[in-house]
């Protein structure tokens, strides 16, 4: 029996603010705007066949069987990625499975960031599995094959728009076009930060997406204007903040926390799309709140190990 | 007195096979290939001014006093950057000083790599160069308009074509199409390695992209080509061999290296252009070499630390 398995980290992606630009092409559809990739993130450890006892969870419609944080449970956007990937099919047959027996593909996700928060868990199990399945399987593709995979995969599940290319690129990145490499263009501000975070709960990222966004991207457009003509952290920082008024999307126990800071004299700003608001340095522990605490990440997600024993 | 300094690293590049594609425009100018980025590299920080009893070392055409691992030296590519950041003027002059003192701007370059050996130790100072003069003297360039800027003055004074932006982006660099952003395409192979490497001593970079590279560049083509297809490190490497043949810029200690780790059923290839030997995993340890190790590196050039007290 072959033992293929590989482990992938992806950071998470908070945006500061975007516009979105939907394309009937998932890999030329995207968001422009800017964000920061944090050293928290998402760890994805594909594993196929015999390397899980897998009978006791329930296998996705892809075939798959996902954990997250331990617990059964379903990424859409993980089980897209699988299906391009051959690894497990839309009838639930993973690859080479004999006739006697039919082992499961296992897509294990740890996260250090909330879910549903602004964080871009979905996109970064999604691009970890990209990483991870086409070297546990041997798929040969390239990185920014990978990336594009796993960006049409969350932009068809309706699950996010911008945070794969951004997750890929790593530290502070500016999505100048949008779309997945071969479309969209990316730059960055050249510079690094302590993050501090607090979330108060969920947001649901497709329903934002897909209502009206013409304001929200007018918005998101003034404020790429503005990073772009100075590409400072304290800058993408005051557009954020214009961006979450302007676009109508500030809740009111972030917009609590943001006004906290300010007074105290930090810098902080809402997560798209989530009950979550970010600072740098000590800006949330000095305004009194218990923040989770990280870094900017200064890479784009990456293999961590593989293994394979043909 | 202001205390303006910043830290940035870059990490050493192996080109395993290129072609050169030179422009009139030094960002258009560029190569397609592929290497490896190394987790050994340069360490760049940059100071001024009062930072530096600098009295005893000499000032380089742009004003400032550069040093390389303690020594006082000269890199050109980093001259022309601090020129163009308008951090030391062409005429001597570091920025804001004042007419009694003249003090000067510093940069102290620490390499774990040997220069001009094929490791792109002036890409990688030009770049290190870029962001942390970028973040000392707070010019508010972008990272894509800084990885031009290092790209530019490589290209300018002959001593390089696609280190910069294989530096700028990490991993396993392919370099699909030639130039600096917003010219030049990065791809890469996504997979991670520990790298072994011995140097037998320094090939000028300038005296072999200064002769005919007619030869050369079809063969840096036909290897680009082949990886494209199959972007996977063993692939990688075979390419690099036949390059290496078919271009004729085989040494004979690297050949010899090549064929012994070979015979010990390793990977190895040689660095363009210098007269090293690269294996992946413990291919030059079991073919009886005593060599450096290192790993890729996952990430590119990125600021270390920064300090402003305007």
């Amino acid at each position: 029996m072959s033992r293929q398995r590989a482990t992938a980290f992806a950071p998470g992606h908070v945006t500061a603010f975007f516009s979105a630009h939907p394309n009937e092409r998932p890999a030329a559809a995207g968001s422009r705007g800017a964000g920061l990739t944090l050293s928290d993130g998402v760890t994805v450890r594909v594993s196929a066949p015999g390397e899980r006892a897998a009978s006791d969870l329930t296998a996705g419609l892809s075939g798959a069987v996902t954990t997250i944080d331990g617990e059964p449970g379903t990424i859409g956007a993980v089980d897209e990625v699988l299906a391009v990937l051959g690894v497990a099919a839309a009838d639930g047959s993973p690859p080479n499975a004999g006739a006697a027996s039919r082992p499961t593909v296992t897509v294990d996700v740890e996260t250090d960031i909330p879910i549903g928060a602004g964080f871009g868990v979905s996109g970064a199990a999604a691009l970890g599995t990209a990483l991870a399945a086409n070297e546990a399987f041997d798929r040969g593709r390239s990185e920014n094959e990978l990336i594009r995979i796993a960006h049409e995969a969350e932009v068809s599940r309706g699950t996010g728009l911008g945070d794969v290319v951004a997750q890929a690129r790593g530290g502070i990145p500016i999505r100048v076009e949008p779309g997945a490499p071969g479309f969209g263009a990316l730059d960055g501000v050249p510079s690094q930060a302590r993050v501090e975070y607090v979330t108060f709960g969920e947001l649901s990222t497709e329903a934002v997406l897909s209502g009206d966004t013409t304001a929200l991207s007018a918005a998101g457009e003034r404020a790429l204007d503005r990073l772009r003509e100075d590409p400072r952290l304290p800058t993408l920082m005051t557009a954020a903040r214009e961006f979450a008024a302007d676009a109508d999307l500030l809740v009111p126990e972030v917009a609590e926390a943001i006004d906290a800071v300010a007074d105290a004299t930090g810098e902080a700003a809402m997560a798209m799309l989530g009950r979550t608001v970010f600072a740098l340095g000590t800006g949330l522990s000095d305004a009194g709140y218990d923040p989770a605490v990280c870094q900017t990440h200064p890479s784009g997600a990456r293999l961590v190990d593989g293994e394979r024993e043909p």
